[in-house]
């Protein structure tokens, strides 16, 4: 495999400092990149890791040109790590297969299913009655699609996913292993200390270039649809309850979650093990921390945080039992400002 | 499909105030619904709704009845929001397709596995050797029911549920995609720097009306197995540990978990991403907000909650630094309130 | 099925004190062992239930072996854990059928996959291009073994296990159902507000006798591989990101979660849901808390936590509001200490 620096800058542009013909055989990190891989350095604070590095070509903002010159071949670009991203997909266009663009006969298609042009159906695959698969879609083996769930043209299902009846996926998305659309929202009246099924009439709708990580799962709407909307980015067992709204390019890290009828704004992040409550709303742009449960609605812009900092186990046991008290404590430290500001009222009366 | 006023209080009771040849096409909420849905007022804080809302009926209680009838049609019942839920039954009986009754030509079933009257069995699904399958349950594609479990009647299993060999699952369950039933529980004795795995000799027990969300784990037991009571109801993405037992009409929202062995009492529940830690227990109608973790046994019904508070994340920074110190600042509280208290004595002293 | 004592000793070693041909029909818990049951007493707090258990024989430390066999046979061991858990593997060995050691006709493999003597492959399951399985391994029901992937001699994969493309597995392991290793690891430069993929080029190599929960996940690398070592031991629903490297023997419990590129130390622990944040470093030993978010890098072993402590929710909620005000409480108090400290200084200037 490999490619030549000549070849990677005809693909994806970048000015080459360098032989057109340097192979590089592999993509690398700067602190492990060996003597035939290409590497990149994003950030300045790695700069030191330049004289180190024994890749053959580092791609580089145009600041860092020099430096990156003296040491050997150089691609400069303004964003080395877009360049970076691009890269890979390139590489791994060249070097993965590329998908068979036929149904596998084991697969079991529903004869009412319209299957688009050079679709992919992989081993053991359900395609349910009705279910739409657009051109170039690839359907992992072990798939299920329910009947009359629709798949956009060139998305990509790994292995294990199931997209329940009637709902939606667009185009050029990637699902993981595991993901669930399309499964019941978590919906129950009370009734004489039982719960009563709320069935969930809604579906799952879901944009274009959206990425979900395995396992995750999207719960169908109560009434109206669960909606994610273009470019968002859902990391692993991420949990998006019923009649979630999810803004364009929005990003959530593994193990986050959103609790039914929440609205997250375009933009917005939640790190990993972020949780937003039900029914709340996130203006555009909030960036939830990870570990952060979000309990009211957000509507500014910002960086939000919510964790008690970890500590050495005792000190914290010793913090943390004083926790309990911070309201009495607090009580106390007025009811002594109140001592001290008599006091000293007491103080100047005598002075007087 | 759709339905007449008619055909709905007949089928569900209340009291119709309007047409019963009107006919509604969709169920909605107040705040989407248009002039061929019907929708339900719930808590009167939605109140403001009812003038805006363009339904062609609701669903409200007595108290409301005259305010609802101002502007249209509407049911009146004690409980809308129970009735509510009555409703997306009734409705999804009536437009979704039954179950084929059918058992797929590409299931594995073994020769030996009894299956009950009525039985549909998805394609691709797998059931193993001494499995019983009850009457009228419904075994999705790609399911794997293992050797000498039980599958209660009416039961209904989505795509891809695991349950392990020798689990026992109750009558009119419903399990979402990607539910694990009987993994090994998580045992190891320490011994020389390494794990000893404690293979778990127990099962799983499931009762009956259990409904558990996608992508969730229950372990079976050590020795005992767990134990999941009647009428419980989990949403997506929960585990819960070996030899927990979970008392009947228990709800758990997505991302809850319960480690090893802990005893969950009836009627209780736990918000999102609540967790119980091992050997505890939490007696009937206790209730665990969400991202809560419950270090210590509960023995008195009630809400507790234990979550730092978020903040904008500069704001946070500062107070989670002082978290650090909390106790020295109650030492220091400490020390002012006994030198305050010595000066009060020094000046009583000097007034007497 | 069941055993005599006699078998167990010859089998597993110990010292028995009782009759050789005392027939146990099942392995208990000291609480709920019957008169066939065999027990064991790990710890001194539980020897009250020595007393009180109808177990046929209790395994038991040297110390305890006369209070043991005052109520009936014992075996005596020095680490009475350890061979219960021995006793679970030897059990589990008697009384779970063998696996079959065939391919089911069902299952789609490659041609040019490499399979080892003895292995048993599923029904359905699908092994691709190029991959190899060791001898005696078993690949559950529905798994998919990606292409030129390896797995192991003797390694047993539950039903719905991934194993991606290029992805390895070490000898003897237990994966659980829903497994998904080598899914992309979540990789995104951002661009004009949009997110542009980092491909993920890496795989996931793991070593030996590493133990995975249901449905838990380990992405595969950006460039580099994720690396998971040799007696590694996941719980359930744990998320491991990409380029992440787990030292030997780490154990972690469910809902645990590793962000990408994070270093854990080898015998280091996780507690339940609790989560290490990208590029830290975590030194050997290290424990982690069950719901301790860790936030920076840990170089010294030691237990580390950090958690709100739960309370009923009022008490919560006025020291809740109160951590909000934390930082402003230890300016106050410092202000308090100041102004006392004045005070004395003048007190005692007035003195001299």
């Amino acid at each position: 495999m490999g490619a030549t620096l000549g070849e990677i800058v005809s693909a994806l542009g970048g000015e080459l400092v360098g032989a057109a013909d340097l192979w590089v055989a592999t993509m690398a990190p700067l602190e492990t990149a060996g003597s035939q891989s290409i590497a990149f350095l994003a950030h300045p604070k790695y700069r030191s890791q330049l004289e180190s590095t024994q890749a053959a070509c580092v791609i580089v903002a145009p600041a860092l040109k020099d430096a990156a010159c003296e040491r050997g071949a150089a691609i400069v670009t303004p964003d080395p790590y877009l360049y970076f991203a691009r890269l890979t997909q390139w590489w791994a266009a060249r070097t993965r297969p590329a998908p068979s663009c036929e149904i596998h006969p084991s697969a079991v298609v529903d004869p009412t299913a319209v299957i688009g042009e050079r679709v992919t159906v992989g081993p053991l695959a359900v395609i349910e009655a009705g279910a739409v698969i657009g051109d170039d879609a690839v359907i992992g083996p072990h798939c299920v699609i329910g009947r009359h769930a629709r798949i956009g043209a060139s998305t990509r299902l790994s292995a294990h996913v199931v997209i329940g009846f009637d709902c939606t996926v667009g185009a050029a998305c990637i699902f993981h292993s595991g993901v669930v659309i399309g499964a019941d929202g978590f919906g129950f009246a009370p009734h004489e200390g039982q719960w009563v099924k709320i069935e969930q009439l809604g579906a799952v709708r879901i944009g274009d270039h959206v990425e979900i990580g395995a396992n995750t799962c999207i719960d169908r709407g109560a009434l109206d649809d669960t909606v994610v909307e273009n470019g968002v980015k859902l990391d692993n067992l991420v949990q998006i309850g019923h009649n979630v709204h999810i803004g364009e390019h929005v990003a959530m890290a593994g193990c986050a979650g959103v609790a039914g009828s929440a609205k997250i704004g375009a933009h917005c992040t939640v790190g990993g093990a972020g949780m937003v409550l039900g029914h709340l709303t996130l203006a555009e742009g909030v960036h939830v921390s990870s570990g952060t449960l979000v309990t009211r609605s957000i509507h500014k812009p910002g960086l939000y945080t919510g964790v008690f900092p970890f500590d050495e186990n005792a000190a914290w046991e010793k913090n943390a039992a004083t926790a309990r008290h911070l309201y009495s404590m607090r009580d106390r430290l007025r009811a002594i400002e109140k001592q001290l500001k008599n006091h000293d009222n007491d103080g100047h009366s005598q002075d007087s």
